[in-house]
């Protein structure tokens, strides 16, 4: 893991780092890091490992609960090169947007594809992480993520025990990710749109009962994904607190 | 209103009261609770004004968001004399349940009856407290409750539209209450358990679907209804904080 840049303000330092051609960013406090969990974050297809949303999240886990996160570019995205068979992907999607068609049945495919590239990616990335002293091997690891990421963090959880709790967003859901879901266990929290045009609700709904986790929440909110109210933001952070262990500040009181 | 105690400690002031029959308990910030939202807490049936969960939750309100919160005892509850017909529905519900027959049916109609008796002593106690120099006409009001207090609430937001958000528990989801779900436009947030032998989850969901509000939430839990995970607790100060404007920290500032 090679880090490429190091900034650091309001009490975060942020890194940037390559592991082979995975190009990623590493969130930990300035106060340091040191027995508190490690969070990945799996960005949405189309998206980044500095999406909006996803670094907003990242800085309020960090400054608030001591936690150190990490999030990676997927296969094909943010500095990643892009290979053709994920362009005509992409372009496929773009059509059917444009033309009015669902996007479902493509993005499920594309994500499924993404995911089977990407967990061994996050399994590198996590022995390298791990190997470093400010997170350590007894970290407590989560992963949370949307979309495509959804689909990444269910199989990666299914391949690596390492993962312990699971917060996911909004994901278009098919057998085969119902089929993933019951092999879950972890602790889990599931956000989904109650209406949202694109976004088939009894799909999702599906899902989370196929959780095998003795610990399971669902949230739906009112109206379309991105629309998650103000006061439901600071959950998931209190999600990972609680079942991932102690935060930071309380390992070092 | 008559007050009849007064106690207070940790920062909360706790006062019982009667007006007529109805009695109740109000807790405040010994701080002050001017411009403070007022919740209004409805107990399950069986319950009392003093239910142990309904008290942790008034204390966390009053002392980490500064608002007021007032409970009162259901007819027949609590310190209440019970009335015949009352009796008679709350053996029925104890001789079901012994025999391991459904109780859903006569929570359904028992409920129905206490919140058309409870529905205008709410009324009357929002007039006495709103009366009070400490609370006043401009504090936003908000109701929360579970199982028979859920009912209360959904016609209490119905017939006063002084109601501004509704915090709603697990309850027996009949045809008649998805029909007053309908008529819910205020922000409401509704929890239910996910897995629970004794509760529908389709009707459940019917009735969130059902509220016309453009504001809502589902948080839905593994398990039974009692096993709210702890992390959980916070949300419904949260949500009240967010719908009803500044607590009274802010408002004073």
């Amino acid at each position: 893991m090679n880090f490429t840049t190091e900034t650091s303000s309001n009490g975060v330092i942020e890194r940037t780092f390559t592991l082979g051609e995975v190009t990623g960013v590493l969130w930990s406090p300035e106060a340091g890091s040191a027995g508190a969990p490690l969070l990945l974050s799996g960005h949405a297809g189309g998206m980044h490992k500095r999406a909006p949303g996803l670094v907003g999240a990242a800085l309020h886990q960090v400054t608030t609960h001591g936690f150190a996160v990490a999030a990676i570019d997927a296969p094909g995205h943010g500095d990643r090169t892009r290979s053709e068979p994920d362009q005509r992907w992409a372009d496929a999607i773009r059509r059917a947007r444009t033309a009015g068609e669902p996007i479902a049945p493509i993005v499920v495919e594309y994500s499924r594809s993404l995911a089977e590239r990407a967990v061994p990616e996050w399994r590198a990335i996590l022995d390298a992480l791990q190997a470093l002293p400010e997170i350590g091997a007894e970290a407590p690891v989560g992963y949370g993520g949307v979309s495509s990421g959804v689909v990444t963090g269910l199989m990666l959880a299914a391949a690596d025990s390492r993962i312990a709790a699971l917060s996911l967003g909004w994901v278009f859901v098919d057998d085969a990710l119902v089929e993933a879901g019951r092999q879950v266990t972890v602790p889990v929290e599931y956000r989904i749109p109650w209406a949202d045009e694109e976004f088939d609700r009894e799909s999702a709904l599906a899902l989370f009962d196929a959780f095998t986790s003795t610990e399971k929440t669902l949230h739906a909110h009112s109206g379309r994904y991105h629309r998650l109210p103000e006061y439901e933001r600071g959950n998931s952070g209190r999600f990972f607190a609680h079942h991932l262990g102690r935060s930071a500040e309380a390992a070092t009181r």
